[in-house]
């Protein structure tokens, strides 16, 4: 049985809020509920309610959700989990990530593809790269995660078996992602507006098939038997996800000009 | 590069929709848009467009959707890999499945779990059994995927990682999946109807805590750019979704009775 | 108490359809459930159940979606009556409709503006106009609706409490029902794609103010009380609703040039 | 054209946020946007741009929206027009409100039945009562709403065109709301949860035919022509809709006991 041990991450579930804490047994969790003293918890088994408070071992959630420090807007984990099981990633295959972010959804590909597999993954802001680096640091097995402060022009490797674009412009950078897949490969891309859907639209149309445009929407309910209902409120938008798959559309291949 | 070769099975886009194929030399398909001769293709790469076809390496959303036999309402994509996620599936990590059903989520969970990890699915129809044994032998690599004509009660294992249940009335298997489950392991449920997830709720309350009730809706969008604008329909419901952590509510934890 | 009478409209419900059908005595309604002779109905008040249908006075929704004959795309219910109450219309009011179509809306407006109020209704294709026409003087007052077969260009009126555009491109007409609106005066728009809504925000800006784009979604339930939840597939597009309210940029109003 | 006047109500519009005042000369309204004397708008014509802000004539949204008083949640716009729809209310008919709460649905009432028309509500909470009074003498003819401190069971009508029935257990008034309605009369209702849908719909099986339940979504857009999108978050969750037509199940009607 997983016991807790001292500098372990916890999750503490209060009022419906979660925390993310890292065991530091001479620190404590405050609320109006009471006071939780950390030291109190090395040795308990996760997954018990003290008082007004649960504790578990932490999820990939909770890892992306409270975990990551964020400096961009993360790709939420009702699209990225679409997105793993759009680009089909399974142990050891090779995805490529333009636009890396905050890391989130590099911290899901790296699970997806194992030890086996490699995610390549592009930043090309220094500031969002650093941050990224101490996220990957903490929160995957780095082995499998090749992050690089680097614009996909300076990218040379091919033959990748999926691929993610997370820029502004993912028109801009749609045939070096060409380029970069293996045939019949998957791409995906997130974007926040309808007008840079219609743009990646035209660009994708010459260089993949089997166009999709779609929006997953997450709507929550409260938790209680007698009184089930949603939430008063939901998020409305994160982004449109676009995913298509590489054709050659001619044999031989088509030329790639920039 | 991967070539097409007999026997492969081969997804075809024509229309907007997808049919999954298996390339026998002497088949072909046909559409008003003309004939596809399979043999023909044999030896090409895949990511091509002949006419008005588009041919592809088949995805696991391909497999799924179109390869499955289905006795019974699968799990739907949008739902399934939410699930995925939710249960923090890993490589190396045991998980058991109450109801297979169809076993469309056996499938992403043998991929979640690795060749060293192990799914447990147990079904009780055997009707459904077999089908589901059908579809796994096709689809997934069985070595990690243990499937069993069998009732949770007749069920003895303990310490999985995760667990998901969708049987009819989830309530009458809640202890048992407690039971088997390791401290603050994940549990999710999914259920057609609210007066469902007001059943389980009650029964999951003492049992499980962080619970959460949740649906998950995805709107397509017509690829046109210069008429980008939702599908006419969409599917507006398949499930509830249910997903909590195992809690001892004391130490020792709770005394089980059936 | 209203009594069926011979030629009446009425509305059968019958496995969870509805068919609005005019009370000929010699006709019947027949399915699988059986034939219900019409002619036994009359006399009979309205609001019965006969074996397995139930027999109803038509409501104004029967009217629209069952009664008016289609040669367009209708605004569909829900969208319908958010427009009304957007554009504030009550009795007495005098409203302008760009687009007849086959005028499901202009009898929503004819309700809401009563007899001492008047629709001016505007459609340049003559077959919808015939048929717009048959339709209001089945379902409307004719004395509140002046339905012509005119463009926006050749219309002279001013002083409009509301406005109301279900163009192609309602960008073209924006000047014109700007002029032909009271100071503060409601519009609103109606438009399939979300290029449209970029093109008419455009126009929009300068003549407009208070501007809001949205889209109403109305999602049903089956109505079983022990199994509770969604049906299965929901209408997900109609249209995406704009509205503004008339500003005069600068006091005195500016020049309109087309 | 409407000129403001000293103490009427107008709306101004800055920064996407509504607000509506009374235009005392001597008040102003004030943001880190600068003054808006009210003074000097006295004698302008509504809808105009004066720096950063838009003033406007008050829609019957408006109204409802930021000028009742709210002491309970009111029934918000997206639902109030469609139940005014389903309700099918037209000039001259009488309708039959139980709780009345804030009144917000009572205003849309009064306005679609005009003055030949008549709207009863009954609200049994006292304060509720009081308050529902005060908005009611701010934002109707008050000469068509007869508003009572009562509860359904001392009520004598019959021969309501429609029924509104907004209290937390409408199946315990729902006999008395069948007996005061006209033969095949529509009835609708509001509740928040699941639980209360299955409840009303138990007690609604005998009484009402051709039932819905349903519930209106709306989602708001940025009103940015290049970078449209949907805002960030939206109303989840207001109320589930439910709707029925009287029926006499055998001629003659069935008794009615409570």
């Amino acid at each position: 049985m997983a016991l807790m041990k001292e500098n372990d991450l916890i999750l503490i579930v209060h009022d419906g809020n979660r925390y993310l804490k890292k065991l530091e047994p001479k620190k404590n969790f405050h609320s109006k509920r009471g006071t939780l003293d950390f030291s109190s918890l090395v040795g308990l088994p996760y997954g018990i309610r003290q008082g007004q408070y649960e504790i578990f071992e932490p999820t990939v959630e909770d890892l992306i959700m409270y975990g990551l420090r964020r400096e961009t807007q993360i790709v939420y984990p009702k699209d990225a989990c679409y997105i793993c099981f759009k680009l089909s990633l399974k142990h050891g295959d090779r995805v490529i990530e333009v636009g890396t972010g905050s890391g989130a959804l590099t911290v899901l590909f790296s699970r997806a593809v194992g030890s086996a597999g490699m995610v390549v993954s592009l930043e090309k802001e220094e500031r969002h790269y650093k941050n990224a680096r101490k996220n990957m640091e903490r929160f995957t097995d780095m082995c499998n995660v090749d992050l690089r402060l680097a614009d996909i022009s300076q990218h040379e490797g091919a033959g990748f078996d999926a691929a993610f674009i997370d820029v502004r412009e993912p028109w801009t950078v749609m045939e070096k992602v060409w380029a970069s897949l293996k045939a019949s490969g998957s791409l995906g891309i997130i974007v926040p507006t309808t007008n840079q859907v219609s743009e990646a639209l035209r660009a994708l149309q010459p260089l993949f098939g089997d166009l999709e445009v779609l929006e997953i929407l997450l709507r929550k309910y409260k938790t209680v038997a007698d009184r089930l209902r949603p939430d008063d409120r939901m998020v409305a938008h994160t982004g449109y996800l676009i995913f298509g798959r590489k054709v050659a559309e001619t044999v031989p291949p088509p030329q790639i000009t920039s």
